[in-house]
């Protein structure tokens, strides 16, 4: 394992991540998922190294994971609770993020409910010209770039399970089916998965789609029947990666297109707390229009699978007895992928610095 | 240490525990507790492995005493913690428990306030044919396991250290006092304790007393004098082992006959919320039926020792110079032997798998 | 490193350090300054021993330093939780402390609101006669003798990294501003600081400063113009430690003739409950009083430094400029040298057991 052409300094965000950089993360993954198949799980790769899970944003699933994955790495870690913290005390974010700088934090994994938090630490602790490097672990409604990568990984397997890389995924179908708007998951999942010359097709209620693409699909019509696709510019607000130059996404109001001959179908999380903005009328609904059924699957390919990044609202989202259906779900895949993805994102981010 | 002849998977109950593996138990936590004696407390035993703390209902000390167990195994631990989790997201506890075991757990620890949970989550780690093992560290009413264990190898330790078995037990007689009813530390101990050959002594307000043992034991007075021993098939559930014929169990309303003669008590912690439910008039009229002071002491054996499996109400359950007298109080042994047991259980039922 | 003079077994006041304790600290500090510079920052120092962090008041950042300081001395750490203890259910914090006595601590380090539980729990240790050391983490308004000695190893460093001893010191001038009536901090850095023969003079309003200090200066005006000594026998409660025979400390209730030539300001963290209990008027009248600002640093020494214990206030304490300016500001410093004390405290009273 090297990461002699890792350049990537912190991990905020999928948007300007090349395709070359997409494969060094699958193949190190695919190296550490090796590591945990062995007896001894651990390697001493991060020995020394402190891991701060900064978790402002409360979330016991993620942060098991990313601390597992340091923990594997003999990294030692530190957890800052926000329910005991010094924020309540008014201390700002960046201080929060300099007194673990202080203390000898050589990463720091950053959840936040508002958009922007680990950029902004990042850019912080680049103007002080420290080596300290951050790792996005979901901030508000922007993006969960590991997420993006654990499902990434996880696509990618099943058709090369030892040399897994994006040119795998090229034309496949994938749809994306529930809140697109308020999902961090769906948004680092639109970056990742459009890089890999997949066709990747949005579904969901006009309302909890993001304007930006309902703005742009323009006539409901057309948009219901077939998608479109969105050129790159009216997509990206970051210039994107000269390496790719064009994304196929399409975006739907009915969940059948999207679906149809689909080779895998992510469902998002439906947030309870949207039915209470009056976004969508009732989860049994929502269900009914946008819930992954054994009827509905008869529209995708015979060996279509479904991916949900959890936790699942069981009978919403999807019908309880596919999301047991080992044939189908690879949601315990994608759990497990994660320890190994963010095991490769620790290590090729922390381990540059000797 | 061997456990060749260890065939348990997971530890849900002591209902059906058999002289074998009682006394397997106190081998290896003996063994155990010589390493702990050590400068260097450690063993490599379950390197790599990963131990899964989820307790749904929280605890300090039961949750310190595995984490420690598991480190001075050399394991990796995962704390779940209930507040900040994906139940107030509305997960199933089965998919909290199958996320961990996607992440690599080999073992959980699970408590619960409802009966049956760790029981059935065992059931679906058989049903989906992984290896994980699930260890009960309290559910509900119903039973605590590791309590039970540690109770027993604090009292066997005391007739031979190094070598502690059941048979040490044989006709000593034992008491417990309390909250019979809502207590699952009772329910695992009255198992343990009646599978030595002791006699063992229940003791309580009728209306702290199950219902199970109310109901046989009929007429009060006959009971208040002497008490009656219960019937196998009276008390049990679930097939005995087949190696226990009888099990020496008696029922008291009051507590002099309980701890006459007797060689333990087992006091038992009185929550304070059973008086809000009318089942008794007051924490003081409880200290003066049912409470151990030095009074009662003249009523047992010399050398009386006392249990109690903490946090204690002082003053309540036992008078508080009791609970600090060293020739009596086996409080702090208690905690000690939980380290050293907890070990015992995680190494049985981890190291078969390789 | 050897510690063969350390005779002190807890840590619980500095009222009676002695010079050479002091000097011990900051040169066992400095050597592990120097491991934590190294690639792999741990020592086996402590492997096997196990450190209980009893926080009964919440805090991350105290927290997070001692628990790093004693992952990198190789020992196993368990942290109690206050929200979810054994407390609310009634069990004395001394009860609290013998179980994690009993699972096997070797080292609590122990914060409270109320001042005088470390000690009171170090003193039923030894009453015990059990050898596990306490270390006070900050008891009410008491004391907090950590950050004193890492302010004191802060200051030190900067005038001789490599052999920081208290001597460097003498004659300096240090001004402490703020609420010293309540604040922990101060408490320890005044028998710290003025053990060194440096002038130790305190401002802040006469509303939170200590009447100890108010009854004795008497006149005002006489104070606010240029201060007065506190003489031995006035300001100890403890027997002082025979090696210091005079202690340089000068109270004020304006800042300028604190401030007045200093070479260090350490202000004080402001608690915002303080204007409900109308100890002062606003913060912003408070900034304006007592703030450290660029201005009235033209009355300090041009190489005057800041200290803060944290979490600051931005614009109240200090103005926020002011604290980001790394030729003025030894916040980060303060948290760094908290992980090189800490790791030598345990080291010191840790390691004289074998």
């Amino acid at each position: 394992m090297t990461n002699n052409n890792w350049n990537r300094h912190h991990i905020l965000s999928l948007a300007d991540f090349e395709p070359a950089e997409y494969n060094m993360v699958l193949q190190t993954a695919a190296s550490f998922r090796e590591v945990l198949s062995r007896r001894t799980k651990k390697v001493p790769t991060l020995q020394g190294h402190v891991v701060a899970n900064l978790f402002f944003e409360p979330s016991t699933r993620t942060r098991s994971s990313f601390e597992l994955a340091a923990k594997r790495l003999s990294a030692d870690t530190l957890n800052f609770s926000p329910g005991i913290s010094s924020l309540s005390k008014g201390e700002t974010i960046l201080d929060t993020a300099k007194t673990y700088l202080a203390m000898g934090a050589d990463m720091m994994v950053i959840r936040h409910r508002e958009a922007g938090v680990p950029q902004m630490i990042a850019s912080e602790m680049d103007r002080l010209g420290v080596r300290l490097s951050v790792l996005n672990a979901g901030d508000g409604q922007h993006e969960h770039p590991s997420q993006g990568l654990l499902d990434l990984f996880t696509i990618c397997s099943l058709f090369d399970f030892d040399n897994p890389h994006i040119e795998l995924l090229r034309d496949k179908k994938i749809a994306i089916v529930g809140d697109i708007l308020h999902s961090r998951v769906a948004r680092s999942n639109i970056w990742s998965l459009t890089a890999t010359g997949a066709q990747v097709h949005l579904a969901g209620p006009s309302t909890l789609l993001p304007r930006l693409f309902t703005d742009y699909v323009g006539d409901q019509q057309q948009v219901t029947g077939t998608g479109s696709p969105i050129p790159q510019q009216q997509f990206s607000i970051a210039p994107p990666p000269s390496s790719i130059t064009h994304r196929k996404l399409f975006v739907h109001w009915d969940i059948e297109p999207a679906i149809q001959d689909a080779d895998f179908i992510m469902t998002l999380r439906l947030q309870k707390e949207r039915m209470a903005a009056n976004l969508l009328p009732s989860l049994r609904e929502y269900h009914q229009r946008y819930g992954i059924t054994r009827d509905r699957l008869q529209l995708c390919k015979p060996d279509v699978k479904i991916l949900h990044p959890g936790p699942v609202n069981r009978g919403v989202e999807i019908s309880s007895d596919l999301m047991d259906d080992p044939k189908l779900s690879l949601i315990a895949q994608q759990v497990t992928s994660g320890i190994a993805v963010r095991m490769a994102l620790l290590y090729l981010i922390g381990s540059g610095r000797y």
